[in-house]
């Protein structure tokens, strides 16, 4: 396993250029910095125990240290000095004990071959290194913390500059990491594909989180992107619900499961919603047409250059038309008069889409949390779109008391919701639908491939309860 | 999900006895103390975030505060008063922001009817409940950490009476913790069939690791015991394998799961192995049948008040016996004087057994990782036993050129050893049994009830083969 995509094969992550980019974007903002007096020294995580416990805690590579290493063994460092345009890679110092119980670590022979890195050395090596590159540069770090702390003296750490390069250097994605992220689009795609016919044996939440953690693991994906969302029925309307624990019962028709693996520290980010019995009730379709039409209609305006907050704003306008439609805002009033109201902000309250690539919810998206628009106040991405960036676009549409608790309160706003007609939608609990895009010259690619076609989805529901399930699966 | 064994509904686990028990072992260990002069107050682990990413770590919870509260959310925190045998708990303030996100928390009235406590506030209320037990009342708490610092001042940490009371008290097990741990091993038993049965997809480690966690998360274990260890072929001799990524081709005909799922906290340890065809290679079948021995012979030495120390030992010695009649260890010597020499250190490394509880290696063992004596260096568990507490009987014997090399380097000891008998086992990797013994006044339940009968496991493995797998399976 762990072969990765076979485009990949004989490629080693590009762990050089990503150091000469973040160097170029550093020099780009600090124009004093001549080449001979800076370096960069990042720590990766190092395995660590739970306190009163001999159990090692999971280990979740720092990104930073991984963009400039592409090196996923703990208790690594990584060093990058411009004037000779040198990386070296710091693999932990052998302990003999260690081996009995986890057996032969790679060698800096190994590792040399296996990464795009000059020189290998052992840990023990820093300090001498680190306060020779010291005499000659300012060496930047991140921050620091419990892994590179013994090494301070030597270390300029929580440069705002440096950040910047680092962030800026891994907002657009460069060919090896668009293929890390197609692969883990294509596990994704398999694994949602996989708890779509898999109806007949979910009888609880839990169920549809079994499966789709089994197939992305079948696939080699050991860690998922972020902790799965599956929930049905009212559930739905917690946007981060991860309880994924309540028995799905007659009465919760509509299943959402927001999941995604993770492939070499590079993410996907995935969301479908299906009918648990394969027949769309007739609000759960109104409801998902219309998120549908706010996912398509957003996307017919991707193209580098366009700024992501107008993108954002034309979905909100979609719900608003559609809801008058339906009858949810009263015909009464205009969709301007509606959508100036910013009470579209309680069905739909997040952003409608994020950068994607190591983490989730990327780096260099620059949010304003605290923006005085409740429309814009959780938008993660407020920048125009440039070719390389990742992103997802995720509309949703819910139906949460909590959520729309002061709205329906304050009668300036309730006058625009027909609650008669409202009620209706309550048990649905929420719609999201959610892709991940590539940006490219001509506009994008979308790395997801299930579908969502409510038609499509059906079928493959239906096709997944007249199979039924083999009798391996253990019921207690 | 999340309901728990039947004989447990209605019940609630025993905080308040819990904390009793710990009140009385710290104060026959310190007689000076009076009842009114003491109180106990432990911080339960919060949810935190990785560095440089807004994603939440896994949270293990603190086990000594899930000892004295039974609870799992997280943020919390308990205070005993022996003085009033009064148990506190302090749940999170609530977050209105979270509140969006993540729903509606327990309430304190729903906290008070679900656990065993006698008075429920929030966290606010903290310093100043502190502040009045203080004043009459030392208050004990574990370590200081970053969840209880913000109390430092009111706090007495890390005395060591408080951690003997603590760990004693946990020895063993009450009937409700017994109930939790049969539960656990009833997931892991259905668990370890699966993983027997599902041979044809299983042409990966990483595929027998899903399988296991799969079934695991459909039984509403959201949490592995530990780490587990899926390794096939030479794999087998590394014992905290966890790369569980080696492909299953023909060479490697031996499989080694060693896997045990969580419920609430308390764990299950179990390990099984079985040829990957149903069909035993005559030395895979060979050193089963050896450690299976091994096994039984020390299960019927199990009782109250044997010293652990001793069935360990005995463990070695039938090593000793069957390799001499297997021909690894020349017959020109006795058992006496190869057992004297330690070698079967080389290919039996572990304790035969440790305690398991809320920790996989739970507290209260007394292991001296600095014994002199290669054979005990690694036992956890070096006391007599008790009616109550659970413990592994887990005998393996592996083939690791890693952990022979001193042994086949030293004349002295290589002397034993015929190489050419020797070098016809290598290929195995490793053979370990593993189950979980609660021991009873008239000698030991075993809690794990699959199979280690070889000729059962040849015949579940054979029947998976022969069923096949339905085609719902993505395999990528």
């Amino acid at each position: 396993m762990e072969k990765g995509p076979s485009s990949l094969q004989g490629r080693k992550y590009p762990a050089k250029n990503h150091a000469r980019s973040v160097y170029r974007h550093f020099k780009d903002k600090n124009n004093l910095v001549s080449e001979e007096a800076v370096a960069f020294f990042i720590s990766g995580e190092a395995l660590e125990l739970y306190q009163y416990c001999d159990q090692t805690k999971p280990l979740r590579q720092n990104r930073y240290f991984f963009y400039l290493s592409g090196v996923s063994i703990p208790g690594s460092h990584v060093l990058y000095e411009p004037s000779k345009d040198k990386l070296t890679l710091f693999l932990p110092d052998v302990d003999e004990d260690d081996i009995m119980w986890s057996g032969l670590p790679l060698s800096a022979e190994e590792a040399s071959a296996k990464y795009d890195i000059d020189h290998v050395l052992y840990a023990s090596n820093i300090p001498h290194t680190l306060e020779a590159v010291n005499a000659n540069a300012k060496i930047y770090t991140t921050d620091m913390n419990k892994f590179n702390s013994n090494y301070a003296k030597y270390l300029v750490e929580g440069d705002p500059d440096f950040f910047y390069a680092l962030d800026e250097s891994r907002l657009c994605k460069d060919s090896y990491e668009i293929e890390l992220m197609r692969h883990a689009a294509r596990i994704t795609d398999n694994c949602h594909l996989a708890v779509m016919s898999a109806t007949p044996i979910e009888t609880n939440e839990t169920h549809i989180h079994a499966e789709f953690m089994y197939h992305a693991l079948r696939q080699g994906s050991k860690n998922q992107s972020y902790d799965p969302i599956c929930c049905s029925g009212t559930n739905c309307s917690t946007l981060h619900y991860v309880k994924n624990d309540d028995s799905i019962g007659p009465s919760r028709k509509s299943v959402l499961i927001d999941a995604g693996a993770e492939w070499d520290c590079y993410a996907s980010d995935v969301t479908r919603c299906f009918p648990i019995n394969g027949d769309w009730t007739k609000e759960h379709r109104e409801i998902y047409d219309i998120v549908l039409r706010m996912q398509s209609d957003t996307m017919a305006l991707i193209k580098p250059g366009v700024l992501w907050d107008v993108v954002h704003m034309h979905a909100h306008k979609i719900l608003v038309e559609n809801f008058l439609r339906l009858g949810i805002f009263k015909k009464e009033y205009s969709a301007e008069e509606i959508f100036e109201s910013k009470i579209s902000s309680g069905f739909f309250p997040h952003g409608l889409g994020h950068l994607l690539g190591m983490d989730t919810h990327d780096v260099g998206g620059r949010p304003n949390y605290d923006d005085a628009n409740p429309l814009l106040r959780y938008l993660r991405l407020r920048r125009h779109l440039q070719v390389g960036m990742v992103l997802t676009d995720e509309p949703g549409v819910y139906f949460s008391p909590f959520l729309l608790k002061d709205i329906l309160d304050d009668p300036s706003k309730s006058k625009y919701i027909d609650r008669n007609v409202l009620d209706k939608y309550w048990y649905i609990g929420g719609v999201r639908i959610e892709d991940d895009l590539l940006i490219t010259d001509s506009g994008f690619e979308n790395l997801t491939n299930i579908t969502s076609d409510p038609e499509e989805i059906s079928k493959i529901v239906k096709k997944g309860l007249s199979k039924g399930k083999s009798g391996f699966h253990v019921v207690v």
